[in-house]
């Protein structure tokens, strides 16, 4: 290659590095190492390592273990890329090092770059801020790459949170118009009782709701770091009172109240936070899974299927069937949830892979779980503002459900039992009759008197023969 | 306890056991080791155990390792068990001593126990024979459980084939019936072109039988045995020539082709063969997901669903609502599916689990898939004598839906282009009129033509305009 | 078969019922329909569901609804299935109907029989006491089972928690006596920084703990239960202060303060709950699994491994390899847990088949959610009092790796920088020399004093150069 | 936005599509729709796409519904893309309309625009080539879209299977230098019988090996085409011979033998095959998790670890434990695995997810397919070039184990029998004494007879007493 390099050393010797490259020696070995997937960190990830990195700056530094001088220019380096800058100079791919060794010392080498050029020094001299005994100081891999994770989940949950009450708030708002559109309730697909279209709805947007909850709820955890038990959890190289600093530090930074983990070890054995945040997620696109595919069948149609509700149209169906209007929003949602499914998967596998005082997974764990949010939160809003928002109710068609439905006769329970009320069912099914005609002919109750109770059924409940 | 007991001593002591027990202390130890989920173990898999024992003691007899009286008495021990007698001697529970060592030793001490009972020994004694020098010689738990389990898997196969294939055959002769059945085909649950019922139902049958297919071929495999590999693959302790007798005495026991695994090594570091027999299972259980998924929806009514097929009514569906049928044999048949891809997720992590020479998690393999084999196959016959036998057409239904679908304006493409046909397609969603009454109205076919017209393109894909 | 029988008849006609059942005719329909796994309905769910049933009779007396000989009678008939009578009537197989109808009508029957028993009546007549009037008065099988699946759940947590917490102290207990024994940590399985033995062990105790109060914490909101949704959740034939009353006498029942589901749509919609509560249970699993993978590893050995620690023998551990002893109660763990990990795929997959207003795959959802609570809590509880409470530290080879680790390098960063502590680091690898010799060597401490350093880094994590 | 456009119409209205764009209104609205991940097509789905479309353009000319002008037209602009230009044009998300209509009608507008270029017309005016009745003539998104996935796979397959050869063949490479290198085996992580180090990692290479062929075998049924099903299987507006003209030309241009699916139904409603060639890929997922973990076991330390093989330093390890080295190549690849293994969730979930005539999950479960195949192979071949292909063996450190494991004992058992060896055995652990002492001690051999034995029975499973 004819790009022009300079010659850095480590310890495993000399290395050729880009000319022009903020990062240094072991960031140019991964980049050889790793050319697995293409793609680099997750923004908010770099962010919150920069931010791991100026906090333990500051932390040392009021510690005593670090300069004026040194300390200044690293959080002036830090600031500089949480600004928006050099972005571009974090390129380790996801699949990389275990434990993220090389996106750790990408960021070091970086941040001891940009701190030198700022005291007027060069790229690649390390002086007077070398990536490891001043950029890294009292830290390790192994406890600030588990604290960047965390707080990068953290930055991206507002927004999926938001977009997922915001799917919420639409189904209200659609639940609201069509609180007296009575149909006929579905169990076993099968013709049930009667209800509304709005209770239907209502009830997906409790359960969005009540998932946000518990995601947020699962997400406290992530608020206690690791910070300060540099390797193995055992605080070594660290001085007294820096893991607490460097925590306020970071709850300033992140505003949030970032804790020390009551254990250092165990924070750095075990991922289970972030694999119970994962899960949480999980469940929350499980739920998603299960609406997203109830909306595609109510919508069915619109001649041979349910066509309780009409979702807008967003674009042709079809290459070759003109014309056809497809869920197509839905389908996208209900695609994209498989696909968070498939990262949980990975990441529960990654989390029990940890063995003794270390989980070298947690790079790929932290980007399928990136990941997982990322598409998550853009999938949601997407389906709101394109599919909920513009759907509407076939009202006749959900009347015409809820007077056809066989499941009348169990109207019938208590004035004739459940025996005979089953052999009015048999007959309005061999028949095809309406339950309410056959009640009709039976003299119990007039038609429009038993469609009076079907309304009162449907909306609360209630049977009054 | 007051139970009588005797004792017995290995090496790392004396032990109680129950004084009628045929089982010996090692047994008596994993009893009171495992009292874990009170299953024992699969009789499939008992017999398959003792099959291992009988083969081996047939090579060590040949390789003249075990004189004529010890190998006449295992043998003859051996075929009392294959003979349905004390089966309830092997009781050692399915979560067990890694790699099954302890069903293994179980099954050496009854044998042992029954071939010193045959030659006027007595219970707890072992001489002449002894549970490891002579019933488990040449072996090690490392190469007669993988075999064992093998050839449970196999012998389970012909029923769980058998059951695929007859419901693929119920669902052939569904269709065979329904030919002729036109009907809309709906993709992604909307109106589509039409089609008929009888090629919706004979894919479903082509699907199945190519799963059957594939998972005999998967089962290939699994006649290739690590029997003679005894610790390690390394083959220690047994004769030359004792693995090709082996795999000879069990062919004819099993009636298959036995063969020795090429790679003993492989062959006990990796359960690969078992996983992806596991896989192949989880993908037929995945394509019968799809297709009860299908039927119950196809079933779904009667008035407030498409109603397309009726399934025969096996039990009453509601404790509350009266006269409500479900579609029970396949709502049964999906909970059993999702168990089945459990056990599968279970034995995909249990195979990753090897370490060095051995995969420990044997036991909870085996005992997964076996459950697994016989819950599909209970599942599917019921399934198909309940359920698919008994199913019925609604054929007026499923051809009101082929001339009201809106994908009827497909047929028009040829005529006057997708984007014309499209308007059309518009007109008849938009006016509810169905696609048949525009082309009349605009003149193109008189609503009998296009009536034939629908017919021939639902049979065999021709549009001639 | 020669069995004599009575003749029940349900609305789909007659059937024959064993002469001495308590269970009729719709649970002698589901056992022909449903002859799949033989294994019948866990007894913790049989209470429960006889828990509701005595609830719901309460409830309905208490608002009018049921007479006082009717309900006294029921009453009667669920207190002596509590009391350990006629559990043998519960019959219905694990996969059976969709959202269980089976096993709810199972219990109507056998407590209507009862019940009319008890008040003179015969078996098979239904009254004064019907299945469906009484027994399942304001009831529907889609509020009951669920229920009921909940409060099972409920009643096995406590076991399970005691049995993780039994862990947690016995490896407190370990971690006490091993407190001051220094060790080498391993991360990315090298050598690593010092650590002690009881540093390591007290972290996987803070792990059980924290998980098992997240467990709890999980089950908190299986105390709010849908019944009083009946049907749909629309509360259709249930009498107004059902509900309420219902949860009251539950609550009594439980001894936990159970409550109406704030939307009883979404109760039946979703099983949301129970999915997160096995997702708990999963990442419990998941812990202990990396646990009992550490475990084994640190035993390995006698001589070829790390032995570090030092299981108790409790069974001779191969058939072929004499004297060898194996891990047994950690394998038998780990493969529990695969299977508790493949319970919880499938009912996660099952929960997200829900469709409309209900969930048919809670039968088999429930069942696998109970055998893997029965089967985590057994092995769990083997696991520690013939793994955890016998295991011994090998102190002198802990010290010894302490003292021969490479990464003792480390403690040299703060005297001498990264990149200079990385050539004694990479001498000590070369030459076989120990760091603490190097040092020496160098002149920088005696071996004495470098010891003791490396004594207060692995206790305290401090360097004082 | 100030990006020129110009305006197209469908039949939902007109759209604003950028000036400069070869793609339509169809993409331009998918592109509104669908931001979710912001990664566009893999581009060997792009190349089969348009090759699907080169070769339908190939079967309609042939067949008579094409005229030569338009036929040449797309066919030239067929070449163009596929000699790499215009890639840039096909630009819809990953996560699309179901089935991927959306990409379908991309790669139609975007040829339909070339063609039109190059016949002299302009872009967006789709004369006299239009989108749907000339590029997409004969075909629909129901079977293009499926025959591109599985020809995306084809093209990848041939670097995977090479990939994990080229790690086979390394892997041999090491066993033939370790052929003699006697080791102790290791079982249940314990002392097992002596072995040879290349015994252990030629198992891993035939392993690896024999799962290739697998996943090649498993590529045959993708070999099977719907293309000429058109919409749900029917074939509808497709010429007669299309179907088998169409799968010669891409036989052609794939060099691979395409065939007609024999049930063009269910090569719609299912995705079997390619879920299958997926569960292929997780099953060689799986195997290369448990090697790879194997392989950092095997070379943990380098002072407290196993130490048996040494992997080349490629970085260094740590950013805090100077002169660490870790096993950095199979870190990365265990992680990759784990991701893998997630695509393959999903896929399964995706492939289960199949409704009635189609599955609409198609475009993720390519997209997710496709990063599996490409990530795995890139690792793979990183993981061979820098980890296997520099490995070493300590073969030192190997004999040492070899003669000092505790399962020598096992040679003793032809000789003293089972339960006297186990005494030898316990001996030498509880004193420390290797067994080839005791055994010289015992006077049953002399300390270099029993090396020799031990030599023998590690190389060819042989003793001779």
């Amino acid at each position: 290659m004819s790009t022009p390099t300079r010659t850095e050393k480590d310890s495993l010797g000399t290395f050729q590095v880009p000319a022009d490259a903020l990062y240094g020696v072991q960031t140019a070995r991964a980049l050889a190492n790793f050319p697995i997937s293409g793609r680099r960190p997750d923004p908010d990830f770099v962010a919150a390592t920069v931010r791991v990195k100026r906090a333990a700056a500051a932390a040392n530094h009021a510690c005593g273990s670090l300069d004026d001088r040194r300390a200044d220019a690293i959080r002036e380096a830090c600031d500089q890329v949480l600004g928006g800058a050099y972005t571009d100079q974090f390129v380790v791919d996801r699949f990389q090092a275990g434990a993220g060794t090389s996106h750790n010392m990408n960021a070091n080498e970086v941040l001891a770059n940009l701190a030198n050029l700022g005291l007027g020094g060069e790229c690649g001299v390390y002086d007077p801020v070398h990536p490891n005994d001043h950029v890294n100081q009292s830290q390790s891999t192994n406890d600030t790459i588990p604290t960047a994770i965390r707080l990068a989940a953290l930055a991206k949950l507002p927004r999926l949170a938001e977009a997922v009450r915001e799917m919420a708030g639409a189904l209200e708002a659609f639940a609201d118009r069509e609180r007296e559109t009575i149909k006929s309730g579905r169990t076993h697909l099968q013709d049930a009782v009667p209800t509304t279209l709005g209770r239907e709805l209502a009830a997906y947007a409790w359960t969005l709701r009540e998932q946000v909850e518990r995601l947020e709820e699962a997400a406290k955890s992530l608020h206690r770091i690791g910070l300060g038990g540099t390797a193995a959890g055992t605080g070594l190289n660290a001085p007294p009172g820096y893991r607490e600093r460097a925590a306020e530090e970071l709850s300033r930074l992140m505003g949030r109240p970032i804790t020390p983990h009551p254990d250092m070890a165990a924070a750095m054995q075990s991922m289970a936070d972030l694999a119970q945040f994962s899960g949480q997620i999980a469940a929350l696109a499980g739920e998603l899974t299960r609406i997203s595919n109830d909306i595609r069948l109510l919508s069915s149609g619109p001649r041979t299927g349910l066509a309780e509700v009409q979702l807008p149209a967003v674009q042709p169906g079809s290459s070759i069937m003109p014309g056809k209007v497809n869920p197509v929003m839905f389908e996208m949602l209900n695609q994209t949830l498989y696909q968070v499914l498939g990262q949980d998967h990975a990441i529960q596998a990654m989390n029990r892979a940890g063995q003794m005082e270390l989980n070298v997974m947690m790079p790929a764990l932290g980007s399928a779980l990136f990941d997982a949010m990322e598409w998550l939160t853009a999938s949601v809003s997407a389906a709101t503002e394109r599919g909920v928002r513009g759907m509407t109710a076939n009202r006749e068609r959900n009347r015409e459900y809820a007077l056809a439905s066989v499941g009348l006769a169990t109207l019938l329970n208590r004035a004739i039992g459940y025996e005979k009320a089953a052999e009015v069912a048999k007959e309005s099914e061999r028949t095809g009759i309406p339950v309410g005609e056959l009640v009709a002919e039976h003299g119990l109750l007039s038609r429009e008197q038993f469609e009076r109770m079907v309304e009162e059924a449907a909306k609360n409940g209630r049977v009054d023969f």
